[in-house]
């Protein structure tokens, strides 16, 4: 069920933001559940880090952004500060909190600037996640090459097909049937935004079939690019893989700049040039 | 792997508190990963509202408490307020923050007072709650009458026996056998504690089967208590099913004091009470 006004929403965010690029990012995690009462889940590990931080950036770079997040997942700002509470104090009249970590102004008055350039929505199932992907993509649609896709959420690969209608027994042994969920991006690049610059990305953990693969989704859906990168270096080195481009272009984070720099800075920057020549080739 | 100093820090704790009641409360779902370069679970749903809200009223009832929690779980104290930075402001020079949320100072000062009587810990998957469960459990068992253990948290049922080493391909129909998971409240009632007045639940969809379930669980571990709730009500309504008792005890959350009061105060109360009888009974 799509939440109410959440059309209404969408449309007022995109008539205030009709000057700027629009940059969709999905972000985080989506779960399967294993029983339609539901307890139990079949979830993908995902904070959600790297769909927040790029939202951040795609901001700075003057882009209005539609932030499609699992719920309870990280968001912009808020990211850098996922515990407040433990860090508050009380001042000398005991009365009042006082609140003083480092860079904590700083980051609310850019949260507090870019308010009216973000749109926040949430999902938490896999079927929750492709409804509200949709909606959204049919309202970007007409924006053509102005709207970037940004795919980093983690979706389902699987899904259980037939729900037991309560809690499963835990006192015998169990095979559980999965089938393959539909693969969103197909429908994404040739139904929902066909004309859009979408971005995938391709997660693996065995390096060898990490740019194959990451190949193999542009030639199959033939969208513009794959964020190609590895489980346990994925903060400091990604491939943009490209259409018709037979090189990857690595992005890595230099060594001495790992604690003042996130890799999604060097992303984004990427990004919105080749966005920028897309939007314009098409004129 | 245990973290360094979790024996030494643990036994300092209890020596600290070695005149009051101790209770070690699990809270949180456990997650048993599909594949050994992680990027998929089966999980369990659970905020950890339960045991996060129990913790409080067990500090307020004089206990120390023992928290092994899930990762990211709900915490005491800090649960009332989940999202603080989103309420936060900058003064009228906008460089300070200011935090008015209602409330924000009592409970701050309630945290504060009871720091020293709260011992933290963490697990994320199932392997790790066993292994901490267990290490806590050798420190309480001298403590015999003393010690309550108050078992909150949702643990798997099913593992996953053999893991493949790389991300399961997304492209193939996938079969999952899964393994009952070792009943962990077995080896707490009849080898780490047996002395200790032991509190386990019943959480079901299907209320026919509840109660039933719970004096199953009673018959088969010998434990003192099960607290067997439905999922859909579980914030209303608990039934306290005792050891060599026919009838369960009911606990229900007046319909008008819903909004001001927490079921938990009202259990841990009862509990706090039970606890006491069980002590005396073996002197």
């Amino acid at each position: 069920m799509i939440p109410p006004h959440f059309d209404v929403d969408i449309n007022r965010f995109l008539i205030t933001n009709k000057d700027c690029r629009i940059v969709f990012i999905t972000s985080g995690g989506t779960q399967v559940p294993l029983e339609k009462n539901t307890v139990r889940f079949i979830d993908n590990f995902s904070m959600g880090t790297r769909g927040a931080a790029s939202a951040e950036y795609f901001l700075r770079a003057g882009y209005a952004v539609i932030f499609l997040h699992r719920e309870e997942s990280l968001k912009p700002f808020s990211r850098h500060f996922p515990n407040i509470f433990n860090s508050l104090t009380l001042d000398a009249t005991g009365e009042n909190v006082v609140c003083n970590l480092p860079n904590l102004a700083n980051i609310l008055k850019e949260k507090l600037k870019y308010e009216e350039k973000i749109f926040y929505a949430s999902f938490k199932t896999f079927d929750q996640y492709i409804e509200r992907l949709e909606h959204i993509c049919i309202h970007l649609n007409p924006l053509e090459s102005r709207a970037m896709i940004y795919l980093a959420a983690a979706v389902s690969d699987f899904v259980v097909t037939e729900l037991p209608t309560h809690k499963i027994a835990s006192s015998t042994e169990l095979n559980l049937p999965l089938s393959v969920a539909p693969k969103v991006i197909e429908r994404v690049v040739n139904s929902f935004v066909p004309n859009a610059f979408i971005v995938s990305f391709k997660l693996e953990t065995d390096e060898s079939k990490l740019i194959p693969k990451a190949k193999a989704a542009l030639n199959k859906y033939g969208h513009q690019l794959v964020i190609a990168n590895m489980l346990s270096t994925r903060k400091q080195k990604v491939t943009l893989v490209r259409k018709n481009r037979e090189d990857g272009e690595e992005i890595i984070l230099p060594a001495e700049t790992m604690n003042e720099t996130e890799i999604e800075s060097m992303i984004i920057h990427r990004l919105s040039g080749l966005h920028q020549e897309f939007i314009e080739s098409k004129f």
